[in-house]
């Protein structure tokens, strides 16, 4: 997800070329939430500046997972910003993914964080909107007489060392001490915290500051939904239809998991998870098999408790509370 | 749409019937907003009383036009709950539409409002709940001594004397002198007013009163409306993706409306217009050609004014204001 208060570069030239290479008439422009209000400027940019007809997604867009196919059919080509491709939804060659990269200078923040990190091995991570300057960092952090290490995650992943909400795979490495995460907001890093154990430095350069994530907090939370849920007798099990978040195997082994111990679930399918959608539905807990951030962002914003599948396996029994884990969707490694 | 405190009959035999001699072995059913909460009642009974595997849609629905196209990859039939198809846009084979006849009594409320109706010639409208009780309702006019009218509407009308919300092809009864319109809300009465300038007497049976409809009111607020936007350089042209709600060429025509007076217009394209989503998108107004509902139900909930096709052609100069009609999706006569 993209903050608000970013400058980005929209490539305008680059996106007149494609436009030229294809010889696209109609096109289709889907931004994600926080540069949609850039819409209209790039739609009236393209129109004065060759002869397309642009189509606006209109549709709220959370991440490459959740491509506009219904516009696919009125566009020659679709121009989906600020994510990268993930290799295993490949969905369709009319989609050009346009990097909307960070201007923000990262060094200073990344110079600062170094001062405080004692480990000797340096695992780097980010988004992909800063994925460009991670040669810079690894400059920085080898000035410090450190070893950088960024590695290429699975193949959702489109950059070494980039993380999403949903794959932390960029982080399973297992000779590093430490990780640095650069970026904003806590979900990322604190999810890589609790895949991995150890510990993560985060440097944000829009805040300005550098700090250790403290996972405790959350996973309290996610303790508190599953003991809420421990003497749930019906569960709603939410696939969503998004391409890169439908998992219906997925629900429908769970699904069969509750049948053996007993329980009844239901899987219910949408576009999008909303609160207001779920009240429909009354169910002792909600199982999310759609984006795994959901249950975790929104804690508490349900008519029911949300479990992660994993936290749904805790509950039946089937999985160590110890072994709790982040829900994550993977590609291949 | 359906009210929420009705009674129905679901037919689970019928469905079962279905299931029988289809074969199924993953069923979809699919609820409108009123009715959803009885989705997970009607799972559990298919479960029990037959194989299959039952998926719920938990996307809102608010009509045929409204069908989950994403379920129907995971479905081998698909129960369509509460509307009845529109023949232009009949999607898949594996849909069934289930009617929900309302089980209310209307006879009396129907006795109450003859009492009132004056006129010789009564055509009678209603929405697919109560049309199973419409010859019924001929028997109490004609007992009254009056002749009564029930038409047959254009395709996207499933039975004689049916309105839609969008859709008021029932009503284009030259040789009636009123109309009886049998249901609750004022939004089907007053589209049949506005589009045919006679009276229109309403019998609801679940406020249990009759009153004649006056469309004044909002006639004043569409008026309003379009005063606001007469000034307006910027629209954005609504299209959702929703089936039976598409009206793309629609939007095109709009768009080039504009274009020839002078205005900018972008076109817009969504699965459900809300107001969330609108306030993205920094125009002056909107122009709404998906459902015909949304801009006079929700008027002044939106960032920007939002006008029906026929109200953008006033502001632009290509209609009169006299000839200020609902928007309507029609089919074939």
């Amino acid at each position: 997800m993209v903050a608000n208060n970013e400058r980005f570069e929209f490539q305008t030239q680059h996106l007149i070329d494609i436009i030229n290479k294809t010889e696209a008439y109609v096109v289709g422009l889907q931004l994600p939430e926080g540069l949609k209000r850039k819409s209209i400027d790039i739609a009236s940019k393209l129109e004065q500046s060759t002869c397309v007809e642009v189509i606006v997604s209109a549709n709220p867009c959370y991440g490459a997972c959740d491509i506009d196919t219904d516009i696919l059919d009125d566009v020659d080509i679709l121009f989906h910003f600020g994510h990268s491709e993930l290799d295993d939804c490949k969905y369709n060659e009319k989609i050009y993914y346009i990097k909307a990269a960070s201007e923000i200078n990262i060094s200073e923040i990344v110079k600062q964080a170094m001062e405080n990190i004692k480990a000797y091995r340096v695992g780097v991570l980010t988004t992909v909107q800063h994925v460009h300057k991670l040669e810079e960092v690894r400059k920085i952090i080898e000035s410090c007489s450190r070893e950088c290490i960024i590695q290429k995650g699975d193949t959702r992943i489109a950059y070494p060392g980039q993380v999403l909400g949903c794959n932390f795979s960029s982080a399973e490495i297992d000779e590093c001490d430490e990780y640095l995460y650069i970026g904003s907001g806590e979900f990322h890093p604190v999810g890589v915290a609790v895949a991995t154990g150890k510990p993560v430095m985060v440097a944000d350069p829009f805040m300005d500051k550098t700090y250790y994530v403290d996972p405790s907090r959350i996973l309290r939370q996610r303790s508190a939904v599953i003991a809420k849920s421990l003497d749930s007798s019906t569960f709603g099990i939410l696939v969503s239809s998004k391409i890169g978040q439908y998992r219906m195997e997925l629900a429908k082994y769970l699904k069969n998991l509750a049948k053996k111990h007993g329980k009844k679930a239901y899987i219910l399918t949408m576009d999008r998870v909303t609160s207001d959608q779920l009240l429909q539905f009354k169910v002792d807990a909600f199982v999310n098999t759609a984006c795994p951030r959901i249950a975790i962002d929104d804690v508490g914003h349900f008519p029911s408790p949300m479990l992660t599948p994993q936290e749904f396996e805790i509950v039946l029994g089937e999985r160590k509370w110890e072994k709790l884990v982040f829900d994550e969707i993977r590609g291949v490694q």
